[in-house]
């Protein structure tokens, strides 16, 4: 049953396919966070290795988690709440760990089909019939590097719409994804 | 078959309900052109009747459109010729009468429930198998004006998560949405 979301920001891959560390961007904080409190994520763990980075990020979750930003708008401090800011994956699982009481299996999103992925209705009966926790991993900039990729546990199918154009921004991937795992459509 | 998506900036309202003009988001462009361009919409209209506002659109769209922009990254050349700016809900009818056709129903989206709303799933099978036009409604601020709302052919059901939370981004609505009628998840 539980899910968490990691955003990572190393090692993803720029439009070049170089190993970098992208920055934070304030839409990822704000869009993925109301996201995941509508589908009801339990830990959104926003992951960079750079100090200024966490403390940029930390400093915008504090901004609206207290005092004058709370009171303005009390719907952000309860989306931002389910923020956790890390160094790296094996930091996410930890957290996730004592969180949750279990490790989370780690499954990575990508814009690119992989051999053997899970699809979106298989991890949804998973979710709402098993005892397992799961981590969705999402890439900034062009992606998780193909070695991090390689190491989860699973990765699960492109997101397809209508034709080869496959671009989504990572805000929107998250909601189409947390929408067909969580979402509740009227038949 | 044919889809529009129009995002209304104007009349909208705030977090008091006080009616507003709200300002444009650069991501709002980009992330829900891309949206657009992934499950196949024919045209995107940002509307608002602001003209340094409809200015300021252009000059974004073109920025990416011609020139330096255009071969820096032609995947968002390509979701931004999606964009037509307009001044209101009219101009955007004529507009996609224009390049349809035929003139779109107007499909109001909300995150609060409406009477005798229009389900995902009929929305899906219509466009899926009748010669009907649509054109998604979506507003920016705190949504659409009731008053442009009850002008409107159909109201969408509103997207339920986990709970009773319903504060997703503008953007992460269209994306929802978008993969909901038109998006191929495997079975």
């Amino acid at each position: 049953m539980p899910l968490c979301v990691a955003l990572v920001h190393s090692p993803v891959v720029n439009k070049h396919g170089k190993v970098v560390t992208s920055s934070i961007t304030n839409f990822d904080i704000h869009d993925i966070a109301r996201s995941c409190r509508t589908f009801g994520v339990d830990r959104y763990f926003i992951v960079t290795p750079s100090e200024p980075q966490q403390w940029l990020a930390r400093r915008i979750v504090r901004h609206w988690g207290e005092g004058w930003g709370a009171t303005y708008n009390p719907r952000r401090k309860d989306a931002l709440s389910l923020i956790e800011v890390v160094s790296d994956l094996p930091e996410a699982v930890s957290r996730a760990e004592a969180l949750l009481g279990q490790r989370p299996w780690l499954v990575g999103t990508s814009a690119r089909p992989r051999p053997e992925s899970l699809s979106t209705q298989d991890l949804r009966t998973r979710l709402e019939t098993g005892d397992e926790a799961f981590c969705l991993v999402f890439g900034t900039g062009w992606g998780i590097h193909g070695d991090l990729m390689d190491s989860l546990d699973f990765s699960l199918e492109p997101i397809r719409g209508v034709g080869d154009y496959n671009h989504l921004s990572v805000r929107a991937a998250v909601a189409i994804i947390l929408d067909r795992l969580r979402g509740t459509p009227t038949a």
